[in-house]
């Protein structure tokens, strides 16, 4: 049993940049024993420790340490270098998904070695990839994708919540993650952002028809933004590749532009509804079956405000699925399953 | 200076395969001797001599092999191994845009040492690639990019074509190479299709603002499709990334699906025009300023008729620069160039 200390310095208070500490936390089926953060060390995070040096975390035996943070283009910044020594002379496996990889480092490689641990990149890429095999239209299951207005907006979160609501409802419902933090959590998936760009939709069909061993009802993992001036070829590789029958549209409420680029605005919800749709491959005309509203950033009242704005402006169900629940949402995305694809329960 | 032999087993007589041939053979300034395809044994192409084997080739005195073939996904097929060989016993250094990079073959890599050749692999990313940084929005150059219907139509010999007609008007045009062969055509360039699919805007951004150093009118040769179901991930990444003013949309007229893939449609001429100014980042709305038509399967008249419905569909300039001159296309992109961004005569 894997036993999990969270490195967050400096950004285990960060939505954005600790996204992947939050989602390893909130989902995973492994127990998170301490985080490290030296800015909060001594406070509890959803009741977890909060420690500022590697050896406080000892004492709570962790087997694992994981990298929680995702710092913009995936460089590891040169103050972690000391921080992951540490882990790896205490013994501690590494997990990490970096674009830079740990396992390639000299140094980190030949400590890992000397001390008899492992270095996990979540990012590398699988062998042999390549561009899609037409499987993606042949498998039988329902493939739902969340896509959205923004980056690190909880595209990875409301494919969970709509998840674990579908299998509570008894259905063959599987997650089916394409980042590093939805492989930390689950175990399995292609981080696609860090394929060679030709490749992006072979590995979005390899991760569809894993999926679709596993169940009948998928839902993608959606990455970055179609308007995301950094990230907008990765979320089209990835939504041609898993061909999605249903798109989930998820925006965080009241943003307006790209995280930190001012200049690059965001369409208004209902346009973001056409473009995706406008986006779909011929071949299967996907569309957007429900809005999922992150309302973080609102109290109660101004978050039902933004549900409602937001069914009013798209004529479609909205909600927000973790501060509200997820039922709303997974009804509508269930009343518009394709006929020819029908969900069964399991 | 460098004579070449260009490798092109099998498939010289191919437009789709054969297009780095074709394209390196009536674009690069280097001097092609010869070309190689046992097929086509003692046939010219274009006046160049076909030979059957690398021993025959030798006569024309070659310093460089150039491998002429594009095949899907990049690999090399095995039989190129002895191909390769050959010219690497033989003195020759070898240039190549597969994804598989030859440098790193053993076998080829000890081969090339002995003989003291080099491999150079067009395709290989440079160091140091990241996001954008913005700069694609502060250099005072026009940008124009060839986007198109799908892959190997013409999209780097129309960005050629019109640049080459916009030098002889004394403009100050660059030609900017984004693929294997426009890299081995211009000496300069980045496959973007070869970069990690996070980087792909970032190293579009790289080249356009590298051409502005050159010159203030910039023809970005366009990758994919946004209807590609394999590469339209690199399509939108490379878009984003070169923020293009203008588009010049291409297509080889009379084709309705994507090539060897007839489950996938290519939408009406006028839907593309939308479908692509529909994906432009709001910060830089493009527009589609002509329409380049390959009409290399057609007959003269029926050539005409399809330059005049293009024409008619789109209410757009429309011409085949290769068979018909490029003038027409340029008239139409320089009557379209933003106010802010005029083209100066050098």
């Amino acid at each position: 049993v894997k036993r999990y200390l969270v490195l967050a310095e400096g950004h285990s208070a960060d939505a954005h940049h600790g996204k992947t500490m939050r989602g390893f936390v909130r989902y995973a089926p492994h127990q998170t024993v301490a985080i490290l953060d030296s800015e909060r060390a001594g406070e509890l995070h959803d009741g977890i420790p909060i420690v500022g040096r590697v050896a406080e975390a000892l004492c709570f035996n962790p087997t694992t340490a994981l990298v929680g943070v995702a710092p913009t283009g995936g460089v590891l910044p040169p103050v972690w270098r000391d921080l992951l020594k540490a882990c790896i002379s205490n013994g501690l496996d590494v997990e990490a998904g970096m674009h830079t990889f740990l396992a390639d480092d000299p140094e980190l490689a030949e400590a890992a070695r000397r001390h008899g641990v492992e270095l996990h990149d979540l990012r590398r890429p699988p062998e042999g990839l390549g561009v899609p095999t037409g499987e993606n239209l042949q498998h039988g299951a329902t493939v739902v994708h969340t896509v959205g207005s923004d980056c690190a907006i909880g595209k990875k979160t409301m494919a969970l919540e709509l998840h674990l609501a579908a299998k509570r409802r008894g259905l063959a419902s599987v997650f089916v993650p394409t980042g590093q933090t939805g492989i930390a959590i689950s175990g399995w998936g292609i981080a696609v952002d860090a394929v060679v760009a030709d490749f992006v939709a072979g590995a979005a069909e390899r991760l569809v028809v894993e999926g679709a061993s596993m169940g009948d009802l998928l839902w993608v993992e959606g990455q970055g933004s179609l308007v995301h001036p950094y990230y907008s070829a990765v979320t089209l590789g990835l939504y041609h590749g898993a061909l999605p029958h249903l798109l989930v549209l998820c925006h965080k409420a009241g943003e307006t532009h790209i995280e930190e680029l001012p200049e690059h605005p965001i369409p208004p919800l209902a346009g973001l509804v056409e473009l995706y749709e406008r986006a779909a491959l011929p071949v299967r005309p996907a569309r957007v079956a429900c809005v999922a509203l992150n309302t973080m950033n609102l109290d109660e009242d101004a978050a039902r405000r933004a549900v409602a704005d937001a069914e009013a402006e798209t004529g479609l169900v909205a909600d927000d699925p973790v501060r509200f629940g997820a039922d709303r949402l997974v009804d509508a995305v269930l009343a518009r399953l394709p006929a020819r694809a029908a969900v069964e329960a399991s």
